[in-house]
């Protein structure tokens, strides 16, 4: 057995980053995009909103567990980006990051939609729908409510993608007060979950451009049409523009607010992580 | 007391070993069933299905914690098959630990039922019916959904079984990124609850042959009758093939995906809880 | 201030012990017969029965934190008990330990009932009843479900106060997997909570004798009169009674499956916290 | 990039801490009362009262986050009063600090009015009220329920700033038995949860004058009128003076109890964070 695996070894380090990052985002969207599936289709009977809220969040945790060793877990074209501005990450391996993590996202959706195929079709009546009563394309990827004005729908997408840039900057930052690294997936999961907590209900918190697009090319694809591209006034651009976006601007709020002003040695708040240092 | 105690001391490694799963499981399924009795008996007044996945989830983490120092805390057949498939557990050890496990979740679900004896009396009406709108059986062991096709049903408990699998494998691999290893309990718990919250509405997840069939095997014994193996069409075999199939399943992913790409030496991504190696 | 603060300082670490006993149990009670009071009062909208699960959880957790450092956190006489038994807590300060206990307990209660006080006059129409559509009592202590026998009820606190027993030896054994030390208090919170959330339809889990008895004593006084005595078919004396049975038999359970089979040294399964023993 | 951003480098150590104080204020803000935006707007559908509860716990695990390593991450005008009542922070500094807390507050109700604009618009039916079926002023400060009285508004916030402040010390009492330093933003969080669930519903816990104040006073300008400063019996400064008060009794009830009494050199218990010492 040992041996027949050790025959699959990759050797270079990006094919292996590759695919970390893309079984990372596939499993954070399974266990996102399958929440949502199973309140949808359950009626609220077996879920509520924070049920997605959880799911979303403990897929992040366990993505960045599956990941972080590897790839450094990304799992997030927005994050690659601001790292990339940072100089904290090689330009080159921007594009192979975010195919995969799109890759990862699509395959989530689809092992989805497999799985509650049976619950898909009772719910929806066999129409597969991106809007009204009962919609099904929502489970998928993200759709703004009817109320929110295009302008709305930006401003929300930055704001959230920026608190989260900040927050997952301030928790890797070794001279502010930085989370304990090995419980690092856990709090950058409880990120994800208060946004959804707070900024869920406008568009519903895309955050990152892999986890939209992926899964709504999958329904694009699988039967819901090119609907999908067309609901809400062409909402499909703005969680990859607006995410990006807003990934800068958190780092550059991050960065502004705190990390250029810490002393230059960094001697003041050493980590308790690295006391041989 | 301390010398009565001692008098009682096994010596044999296996015999303690057993042990420990078989209380290991015990307080899984007191906590895990016990969750769906509440929740099914007070009619969603105190709790909802989120306490049942915080049952589950939380009964896993407690469950770990009691056997882990002794056991290794499978708990779980399909989990203690994967480990031998790897290497990492001894074959001829499996029909013990498996034994052990099947007895545990038997003894706990027998427990849930005297706790919840009058409870069940007065929602039940005295007959304790497997399907039907006052159906208790489902307090025990899992059901599929009305509308789940033998292949969706399949197909639902390999992706969830998988799922586990991958995490699971993820936490404890010290060449990627592992939890605390004093934590790991509690984030193995934490994936029963994402799962839970994302996989849960189509057959219950079972994800565990014993945590199925020990429970099952006390409904049949204590008045719900041969009913329990013929419910939904022969439902009853699923939770013990497809989940040991999806545990392999997910053992390959991600052994195929990360483990076996990992540097040689895994000087890389040294844990940080072995600062003396 | 400091040197104001000093002349207060007592050397006697009985007494110290016993006031660290006494806030523990306070912040207990405070915010888990708070979260009674808020769930009862609103009528279920600021809050569900997971929130009283989360009072009571947290409340453990921080009541823990509280007290550890200085008297051990016993904050429940049944644990003071079997600790007595095992030989791990001189028997000559248990009475010491209980009353401080109660009087935390009893303090806590007098202070929910102040900070409700509107509320509950508003709820109830200034009626404090023990039993009936309005019924406050239950804020305070536990009454069993009006289904519940009596022996019904004495199974339920035994089973439930057990498997606390065995949750919180198995976090704090040294040669099993211990809990991180200085996360503990958060995990005897989780044990608190999956019990509510697997065990608290029947009666309330109160677990602790000192949380239901003291808080009684205070309806007792502040107008609920001697009905909190007779009702439930004169339920009073079950949580003092079976919680302590139920944490001997927990603690048996443990001890038998478990700690005394652990091998002579313990060589194995030394816990990472102590890196330099 | 790294250049440019060098040049913004501050190097008052006030600034630095005023800034973090202010991004640690507006971080909690803008995820708590953006979780009040959502439930409120959503009319329940995406979220409830728990959820609001998580929205000001996670925001204060990440305010405190990103301000700890630079300002200590007070992030209340109440707990800095409290430090320096203890000597543990110069006088000089309170004024610095409140300003930019209630600065950072205020930016961040500013940021969740143009987030909700939409939603706020089409619920409010564009009128902006305080009181009334579809108030809004709720989603930025506190107000009392209908039923409170004044002295049981001021002995709510008291009792609940007490609560907040014995937890905080504990947590952080080396000689007692303190949660890993790393970790502390979380348990801070927690206990801004359990007081949620256990004291929120009487007066909506504000338990932080720049928390409530900052918004308070960015209603007055944005639309709301002077009526936020009338509402409640002009509830406005009962905020700002019984969560002071408040904490200082919490200082108190925390040093007479425990941390006096500490033996001199606290040579039992060292906390496992500081193995060097």
């Amino acid at each position: 057995m040992d041996r027949l695996l050790n025959k699959c070894r990759i050797r270079s380090s990006l094919a292996r980053e590759c695919l970390a990052e893309c079984l990372g985002v596939y499993i954070m969207i399974l266990f996102g995009c399958g929440s949502v599936a199973q309140v949808t289709t359950s009626e609220n009977s077996k879920g509520h909103y924070l049920s997605i809220n959880l799911g979303f969040a403990l897929g992040t945790t366990f993505g960045v567990y599956v990941s972080r060793g590897v790839s450094g877990a990304h799992l997030n074209p927005a994050v690659s980006l601001s790292l990339c501005f940072l100089g904290r990450h090689p330009w080159t391996r921007l594009p192979f990051y975010v195919f995969f993590q799109i890759l990862g996202a699509f395959m989530a959706a689809a092992t989805v939609a497999l799985q509650y195929y049976d619950a898909i079709q009772l719910y929806s009546g066999g129409h597969l729908t991106v809007s009204g009563p009962k919609a099904t394309a929502g489970i998928f990827s993200t759709y703004p409510a009817d109320y929110l004005s295009l302008w709305g729908g930006i401003m929300d997408q930055v704001v959230g993608t920026a608190a989260l840039m900040v927050c997952i900057l301030a928790l890797g930052d070794s001279r502010n007060s930085p989370a304990p690294a090995d419980l690092q997936p856990v709090l950058v999961g409880a990120v994800v979950l208060v946004i959804g907590v707070s900024m869920g209900s406008n568009s519903g918190y895309a955050l990152n451009p892999a986890r939209d697009i992926g899964p709504r090319l999958f329904t694009y694809i699988a039967g819901w049409g090119d609907e999908v591209f067309r609901a809400g006034h062409s909402w499909w651009w703005v969680p990859l523009v607006a995410t990006c976006a807003g990934a800068l601007v958190g780092t550059l709020i991050y960065e502004l607010l705190i990390e250029v002003h810490h002393p230059e040695k960094g001697l003041i708040s050493e980590s308790s992580e690295d006391p041989e240092l």
